[in-house]
């Protein structure tokens, strides 16, 4: 089987490391030859330029560069190839990183001390301990797993929700449409990681927010949102805060992104903003499981972690 | 053998709960009935009154109400009975939640997310995996051990330093003086989780600091305290802020506190302040503990978790 070229498509960033990395093994383009190029085996992509990939004869699978597939989706013009997610160690320990550090970061009431730190107060709030509070994590896949699993360590309730039932030892598992309300109405903290997809598009709004557990003296549920921005409505998480169904939220995604200057979200002070940086993709890392794939692929072999078009994740 | 009362000598908060729940099984009083009160077996103490104990006949055993028992040994007339340590379930996880909170905030670089959101500056700095990243935890007892083995679930490396030697599966280990400058080496993040001794007195100090590992694009090492405030040297810690040797520092402890507003700690940049608020004793899990250990001594058992007079903790 000829090897043929890689064709990799990138906006939003200069892919230098990776065009370096991937072309060490392959011969790589960044723009086809033509909108027919035979030459082309696979695509290895973010944010692809929409129908780029529509009349390749000869390609054999997408991969992408970032975790989550729904920038692949957004092309009307996706040809029927297998799409091969990131699955990689490193970027599910950043993940696992920032969650249990924004998890912690609101249950140790991390905001309330910077502000007493301002006023020069010393003052030690009621704190309660992990085990009396419930995380509860939506889309319990790769990167809910790996941080349930540290969040289980450090004393907290860990519940999850998934499209299918995934048991795991020490989690309340729900799943589907009916565990929904349950899920929340189970939930102090909720930690959102689902991919984006035409069903879980908006799905924090704030109907949503409203189903979360509110205790006396914990002020509050929080909200974590480390998915994608747009399976939130930024405004509904902002009138969610003001009237107290939420007491603080971390977001690293968001609608628009970059978050636009006039979004007040960023000055608001019960929000503590990153800039989608929650776990970034190191083509260090991913680049050899791609080339590794690529190789298997010619040796007859199947393609792992691929997404479930029907599904769309 | 008779029980006799317990005496419950409290400075700096009000023991309202503590004497709730002694007293549903003992007699309890707060002061004895006179220097020689023969009716008081237990003192159950935080900070009490010097020279308090020193006259009491039948006094078999004194239990602090805090981790930690430097404030029982400013005693001088603190008289030759076992001294028993807290250890309870309940804080090792506070203390856990607050080490690994405060590794991940320094490690995540949440001050300067916090600064670039009021700027409202979209940027992704560079970002390091845990397992590039070496925590060293001075003091490795009950909260040291603790928490390491969350730092290394989540990825770090973790060395840890005690005065005798304590291995502990992927740790790397050191001790005494001889261990203590390989150790500062070989670290990037110091939590200092000693007890308040003679020996350890003052160990914080610039020299110490100016051990630590600096690696290029770290930025300088990070300092956690959440032992005891008269480990360190409050100035010295400014000043390894100020010319660069520490990046940042936590800090929950201090050498007087409440730490004084004139102290520069308060609007320091780089310091995140905490009022000795890591991990507070919960009478609700320690009473029963205490009221358990008061009855196996009278059925002729062994105390546990004492003191180590000459060591000092
Ligand atoms: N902020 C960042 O820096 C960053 C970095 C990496 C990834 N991400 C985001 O994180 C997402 C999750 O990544 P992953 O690797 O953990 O994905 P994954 O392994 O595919 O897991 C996705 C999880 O979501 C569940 N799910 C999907 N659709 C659902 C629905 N309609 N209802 C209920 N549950 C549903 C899945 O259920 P089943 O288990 O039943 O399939 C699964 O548990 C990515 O898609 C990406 O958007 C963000
Ligand atoms: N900030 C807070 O809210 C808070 C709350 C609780 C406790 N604390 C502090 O935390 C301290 C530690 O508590 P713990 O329960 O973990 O105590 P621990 O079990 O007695 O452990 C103390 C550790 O320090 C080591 N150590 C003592 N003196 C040393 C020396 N001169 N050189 C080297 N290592 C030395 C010990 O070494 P060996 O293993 O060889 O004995 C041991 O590893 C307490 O003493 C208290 O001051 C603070």
């Amino acid at each position: 089987m000829d090897k043929g070229r890689i064709l990799l498509s990138v906006t939003g960033f200069h892919p230098q490391r990776w065009h370096e990395l991937l072309s060490a093994e392959r011969d790589v383009v960044t723009e086809p030859a033509g909108k027919d190029d035979p030459s082309i085996t696979y695509a290895v992509v973010w944010k692809h330029k929409p129908n780029l990939l529509a009349g390749l004869p000869n390609l054999r699978a997408i991969f992408s560069i970032g975790a989550g597939v729904d920038h692949i989706f957004n092309d009307p013009g996706l040809p029927n190839v297998p799409i091969v997610k990131v699955v990689a160690d490193n970027l599910t320990q950043y993940m696992t990183e920032y969650v249990v550090w924004r998890v912690l970061d609101h249950h140790r009431q991390g905001m309330l001390y910077r502000h007493q730190q301002q006023k020069k107060t010393w003052h030690e709030p009621q704190q309660r301990p992990a085990n009396d509070i419930s995380v509860g994590i939506m889309g319990l896949g790769t990167l809910g797993r790996a941080a349930a699993s540290v969040l289980l360590s450090l004393g907290f309730r860990v519940n999850g929700w998934s499209r299918s039932v995934r048991p795991m030892e020490g989690v309340t598992t729900y799943a589907g449409d009916n565990g929904l309300i349950p899920f929340l109405n189970a939930t102090d903290i909720l930690v959102v990681l689902l991919p984006l997809t035409p069903t879980t598009q908006g799905i924090v709004n704030y109907g949503l927010l409203k189903e979360l557990r509110r205790r006396n003296g914990l002020g509050g549920a929080v909200l974590i949102n480390a998915g994608r921005g747009r399976l939130q409505k930024d405004a509904d998480i902002l009138r969610a805060l003001d009237d107290g169904t939420l007491k603080e939220a971390s977001l690293d995604v968001f609608e628009v992104e970059p978050l636009p200057k006039t979004s007040p979200l960023w000055s608001h002070p019960k929000v503590y903003v990153t800039p989608h940086a929650a776990a970034t993709s190191d083509p260090n890392h991913l680049v050899p499981t791609m080339l590794a794939q690529m190789a298997a692929v010619e040796r007859g072999e199947a393609l792992q972690n691929t997404v479930d078009r029907a599904a769309g994740y």
